[in-house]
């Protein structure tokens, strides 16, 4: 039997496989925080890229960043009453603004500093970005306003996962605010076709643009659209949305303008965010068991070149060979930038940063000694292949190739990742199905878990087998035919099917 | 009398026409929270090429960027004295993780949901890195370790000024682990080289890098390194800090490896940071009594493009010679980069728009009317220049010589600002002729203030003088020669001059 990198195996115990896969990738670590992490370089370069990527999208959609307050007041989260239902059970609270040492000479919060109106630590900034807009908007001429925010937040988890699910994490919220209800529908939708769009083609993780049902909307969105992806282990983890607010926040922070015809109305908005938790998805798509597998786009490091040497002369020699090839290949560019390429030279044996290049998931890697050199040949390796399957190739081909390599690599994890999902959503009709469909295991590769295409009322909202499953509605599929049939759970009419699965 | 768009003016109301300049160039705003603001997306658009120019040279000094929690748990604060003494007065204190209704259904901090151990919002990072750096590092070859973090922090300031002193700003803090003193030493000069070469060549700020007094010093510090630059009211603005912070911290945290001779030894720690900060020194050096003067290097956009037309017919024609014009531009380089262009094509005069370009502080705009097209000309107007100074320019010519007027702007921004200062620091040598040149009032322009350059003794420190003047010592420049003398406060003997001067 070979052995693998990471242990357990995804088929063992994929939780724990996962947990691994970050720790063997270097990507970040539980922090001394109760549900925090701290985001290690490999991870924070992978994030940037990821920011970079958006960030061009956004600005390319007319979108311009700005920031705001991390601390909320408390009076405005009561603004909205379906945000602070959603929101106030999990909200860090600053009530102090010092310290003081008691008579233990311990540090305390000081009394004497408690302040009048406490503040919540932003958990998403409706409320204090809608009291800012309502005083810039007074005519139309002031919309659209397309404004985007990177920034922490923090939400009060109480079962957290590093990347999934963190007290505090880090993403983009959108906000908009809009003269109609068509064009805020129509952000609302472009910003979703964003993602789906950086989620397929720079990610390479396949996902299904679909509209929330009502209980799986954003606390106060009158519509919640959402990208979903499929886990190896057949889980569905919500990638990104996109909500349509309605005038339900304009009402509440007082979101008015002067319209051309000179009616004073109220505004339309949009938000819209993407996390860090889109790398948990990455993550849990594409690796495997030997660690991480990263898409060439994002890569921070896409080829990995490794001199093997045994003496000193050898030593200068080879790194000599291998600087000039990397040069040769940062010549070339892949998704429009310059090939990014590292040497790895430390005091180590080669075979040791092989198995580091694959548990990080560098898409490509090159081992390169005196008798490589000596014919002119370097000896490559896939992150998208088996860790033994390597093969020589002439330098100049590699070079040649590297741009073409990359985007097969891009290419296979899509499709891979798609065949997966496309042949894990079956279509059930039947509530005694669905329950066998939902009642085994939840391991890696078993067979029940997938998603479930099924005809849904909104009167099964809340029922109870779905809780007793842990099962959800996880979207109505933008591309779902009408097709008319009869809820599974409660016999009522239904038109359309939607998707559910278990979820992250 | 000549009329500004910036009331009052610098020499009427300084800090007032601070706030006007702010608000005219809509760079930032006051928010809701106490003493915290709003960046526009003007203003973070600055910020943004700031970032970047910065990270860049963060990691072609071997930097890497990663990201710690927002929340430090209290104990940590507490393992080093200084430090605690430093920052414990001004600390946001988290102490619940929900929100309940009270009987009379308003919000409050749940009483169930009160934290054991309470967390503070970080002000700095040091112990909460540290804890992690004692994880990570076990032996010699895992140092350094030179990390970087891109984020928000929070200090509870009485006195708060946009920009200049907020409750939370955004910076970036550099934290590094070194096996020897003298690494760690040099990697805190190598940071203050990299702030100063960012001040001078990318704000066009001139700074004089020097050594903190130890009043002046980082809490918990060994040496602060600094780089102070002069405003136009000639008060000096700390612009960036570097510290080498010895085995303080690395002491308190647990930071220890095995050297090369198989040794237990502490490590040696440094930490450095710039941040929104920056923004206000940027505006204070430049700006005039028309509003904000950016240098080309971070301006958002660089050459702002103005249609003027009356009729549709005219509209259609010039913004056709506009948009290729503008093409034309944008395939020039300045400083590396694509020149920023953009077309103002808002439903407005065009002076209007020329009077924002202006206060936005746009290095260079150009009007073009269906005569200028005739001509083949653009009307320009720089804004190192009065607003009146315009003139025709063949197009080619103006296409042709866009990137060497954006770098003669930027040199002119650095020249004007640098002899300012330099004819602003006065040498001083006794107590009374101190007092004299501190004594008058704070108004731009008046005589008194500036930087003097004084012989001074540790001895000094917190001299009543120095706190009825409410001036402190802002650094001994590192090219300070050495010259024997006498302390002017204490007589006592002196081997450098320090500079003094009243400070934000």
């Amino acid at each position: 039997m070979e052995k693998n990198a990471i242990s357990p195996s995804r088929a063992e115990n994929y939780p724990e496989w996962y947990q691994e896969v970050i720790k063997a990738g270097d990507l970040a670590e539980n922090a001394p925080v109760r549900g925090c992490m701290v985001i290690k370089p490999w991870g924070y370069a992978l994030w940037e890229n990821m920011q970079a990527a958006l960030d061009a999208k956004f600005k390319a959609t007319g979108h311009v960043n700005a920031y705001f307050p991390l601390l909320i007041p408390l009076s405005f989260m009561a603004k909205e009453a379906e945000h602070v239902d959603g929101f106030a059970k999990e909200c860090a609270v600053v009530t102090h603004h010092r310290l003081k040492a008691n008579d233990k000479g311990e540090l305390r919060p000081d009394p004497a500093s408690e302040l009048e109106e406490p503040f919540i630590i932003r958990p998403t900034s409706e409320t204090i970005i809608g009291h800012m807009y309502a005083k810039w908007v007074k005519s139309y001429r002031d919309l659209p306003i397309l404004m985007n925010q990177w920034c922490n937040v923090m939400r009060w988890e109480m079962r957290t996962r590093m990347f999934l699910r963190t007290t505090e994490f880090l993403w983009q919220e959108g906000h908009t605010v809009h003269a109609t209800a068509e064009e805020a529908v129509e952000e609302t939708l472009k910003m979703l076709d964003v993602y789906a769009d950086f989620a397929e083609n720079h990610m390479a993780i396949p996902v299904i643009k679909g509209q929330k049902t009502p209980d799986e909307r954003f606390p106060g969105a009158v519509d919640t659209y959402t990208i979903e992806a499929m886990m190896q282990d057949k889980k569905a983890l919500q990638a990104g949305t996109s909500h349509f607010l309605g005038q339900n926040f304009a009402k509440a922070s007082g979101i008015e303008f002067l319209s051309k015809e000179g009616k004073q109305e109220t505004a339309w908005t949009t938000s819209w965010g993407v996390s860090t938790r889109m790398i948990g998805g990455l993550i849990m798509t594409h690796s495997d068991d030997d660690g991480l597998v990263l898409p060439p786009m994002l890569a921070p490091q896409q080829v990995l070149l490794i001199p093997i040497y045994k003496t000193d002369e050898e030593r200068k020699q080879v790194l000599e060979y291998v600087n000039s090839l990397k040069k040769e290949l940062e010549a070339q560019t892949y998704g429009g930038n310059a090939i990014r390429v590292k040497i790895d030279d430390r005091d180590m044996r080669g075979g040791e940063k092989a198995w580091q290049a694959i548990k990080q998931g560098i898409p490509l890697r090159a081992e390169i000694g005196p008798r490589d050199m000596a014919k002119g040949e370097v000896f490559v390796g896939r992150r998208d292949k088996g860790p033994k399957e390597k093969s020589s190739q002439a330098r100049a081909d590699f070079v040649k190739n590297a741009p073409s390599i990359l985007a097969e690599i891009q290419a296979t994890l899509f499709a891979r990742a798609k065949a997966f999902r496309d042949s894990n959503i079956v279509r059930i009709d039947t509530l005694a199905e669905f329950e066998a469909h939902f009642s085994g295991s939840e391991e890696f590769g078993a067979k029940s878990g997938g998603f479930a295409s099924v005809h849904w009322n909104e009167a099964a909202m809340g029922h109870e087998v779905l809780a007793k499953l842990k099962v959800t509605p996880r979207c109505i599929p933008l591309d779902s035919p009408n097709e008319e049939g009869k809820c599974i759970f409660t016999g009522k009419p239904s038109s359309k099917r939607v998707l559910f699965a278990k979820s992250y």
